[in-house]
Formats: C-alpha cells, sequence, structure tokens
C-alpha cells in the first residue's frame, strides 16, 4: 500500500459493509465499493479476494486462536472450561473490533440465504476444530463433540448480543455470561 | 399410486440413497433412480419434487414432532426437559425408519458441501422453531436460544450414532443417552 491509502482495508470494509446493508450483498459491486472507499478496484483485490472475504476474511486466524486457547488449557480443566478458554481468546481478537461494522455484518449475513449457509458452515468447521482438540486433550466421544457445538453456540449468540450494542458490556464480560447460562441452564431439572 | 406398483415411494428412496452412495448425488439422474426402483420418471415426481426431497422430504413433519413435544411438555418442565421430550418425539418419528437407510443418507450428505449445508440450515431451522417454542413457555433469551442448539446438537449425534450401527440400542435409548452426556459433560467443572 501506497502512502496515499491510509487504512485502504478499513475503509474498503466499512464501505462494503454499508453498501451491502443499504442495496443487499448481491446487488453490490466491487466497483462501487471501492468508489465509496475512494480508492480503485484494484487496491480492492489487493485486499480482498472477493466481495465475500469482506465478511468472512479473518476467520482462519479466528479459528487458530479458539483452538489454541482449548489447546492450551491446563491439563486439568474440563472440557467445557478448556472451551472457555477458546472463547475467551475469540473475544480478545473480535473484541478488538468496532461493534457498529460487526452490527452491520451480523444483519447482512442475517438478510441473505447463502450467506447465513456460509456462516453455520463456518461455525460448523470451528465446532469440528475444537472438538478435535478436544479429543487430543483425551476427551471422548460424543462429549468432545456436544461440548464443541456448545461452545459454538455460546460463541454466536454472544457476539450478536455483544454487536446488537444493547449492552454495554466488552465481548469477553457478554462471553463469559452466556457460558455461565449454559451452565445454569444444562444443570436445571 | 397402481396396485402395480406397492410402495414405489420407499423403493424409489433406497434405489436414490444407493445411487446417490455409489455414484455422488450431482452425478446421479432421476431416470437412472426409477429405472433402479423399476417405476417410470413419473412415478418419482409423483413422491419427490427432485432429487434432494429423498434426503430432505421428512423435515417439515419432523420439526413439527419436535415443536409439539416442547410445547405440550409439563408447564413445571425446565427447558432443557421440555427439549428432552421434543427429542423423544423425533426419535420416536425417525427410530421407525430402516437403520441401513439413515447412514446411507447421512454418508451421501457428509460427501456434499451443498447438501452438508443444507443439512446445517435445516438443524438451525429446527433450532430456531424450538427456542420460539421455549419462548412460548416463558424461556428468556438466551437460555431459549442455548437450549434448542444444544437440543439439536444432541439430536445430531444421536442419529449418527445410532445410524452408525456400531450401537444396538434404540435412537430413544441412544437421543436419552446423548442428552445425558450433555448434561454431565456440562455440568463437569
Amino acid at each position: 500500500m501506497g502512502r496515499w491509502e491510509p487504512d485502504s482495508r478499513g475503509r474498503l470494509q466499512e464501505a462494503a459493509l454499508a453498501l451491502y446493508a443499504e442495496r443487499g450483498f448481491d446487488q453490490t459491486t466491487v466497483a462501487e465499493i471501492a468508489a465509496r472507499a475512494g480508492v480503485t478496484e484494484r487496491t480492492f483485490f489487493r485486499h480482498f479476494a472477493d466481495k465475500r472475504e469482506v465478511l468472512f476474511g479473518g476467520s482462519a486466524v479466528l479459528k487458530e486462536r479458539i483452538v489454541a486457547g482449548v489447546t492450551d488449557a491446563p491439563a486439568s480443566e474440563g472440557p467445557l472450561d478448556a472451551v472457555s478458554r477458546g472463547l475467551d481468546a475469540a473475544a480478545a481478537m473480535l473484541g478488538e473490533g468496532r461493534r457498529d461494522l460487526s452490527q452491520l455484518r451480523q444483519s447482512v449475513i442475517a438478510a441473505n440465504p447463502e450467506l447465513r449457509e456460509r456462516e453455520l458452515t463456518k461455525l460448523a468447521d470451528y465446532s469440528a476444530a475444537v472438538s478435535a482438540a478436544l479429543r487430543q486433550r483425551g476427551v471422548s466421544e460424543p462429549q468432545a463433540t456436544l461440548v464443541a457445538d456448545a461452545g459454538m453456540t455460546v460463541l454466536r449468540i454472544a457476539l450478536e448480543q455483544w454487536a446488537s450494542g444493547k449492552d454495554d458490556r466488552g465481548l469477553d464480560d457478554v462471553m463469559r455470561n452466556t457460558m455461565s447460562n449454559l451452565r445454569v441452564v444444562t444443570a436445571d431439572r
């Protein structure tokens, strides 16, 4: 990137999310995104492979962080506590981002069936990775998959609540609170 | 259906699943399915709208049964117990079916990314319906969504285990056992 394009990635992301929300994802072109961000299309493609990557770009790194959190949890911790460590790592990464952009992203995905399927597939992929990390820790099936899936539900719900802006707390607090809710509600008879 | 086509629906289903497993879903034509089942293509289309419906045809009825199980649970029962009633209803319906066909169906879906996405979307749809039924029972958010999602994970895992044939028990037993596992693993610190 040249000096004449300060934070073009950030501006492209913001422009793309605003346009997706205004016109719909399918109706937005890369040319329009670049124009609104004040950069060329070529600059867009230096940062993103396509329109979708604006929405799903960070997901490989996020998965790594979550899995590392699980893997690095003290050996003495049970599966749900290990998953909580993974979610703490996710909250640390995602909580750095702008809440308003996270909210825009979610509303764009909710409005488009293909993007919703993609998001579900992404979460299922995280869950499979977490489940594998738990099996590495000696957790057997079906416990590993049950806990991994429940953990990804906690991630999804906490992100939605945080992004909604109805709640002033940081993502880390919302995440822990959602995890506590899971424990209470599955313990209640 | 004429008398000369006894259980053509069942034979079509069996033929379709066998062909999807042998050749792949995308590579199988309706003409081939009909030929293997010994009926005409017209008969296929009297039973199924398309190739996908062979795999996802019963899902609206299943959703209704699950939701009815949750809704009809005694008012005194907590959310996870209400969801267990829904899963009992699912087990009663699905456990009637042939285990080998259920296994074929799962392997066909696992082998095809689009079908996997469709299956995830179906489960997410069930979860949203169960969550709505729980809110009707006075369960607040995020508890309703957490329990509904966890319940659909139990459904998925129990079905996989039952269909795998590694376990002789009926689907109802496998379902309850998976639910107990969820309770234990989320209670464990």
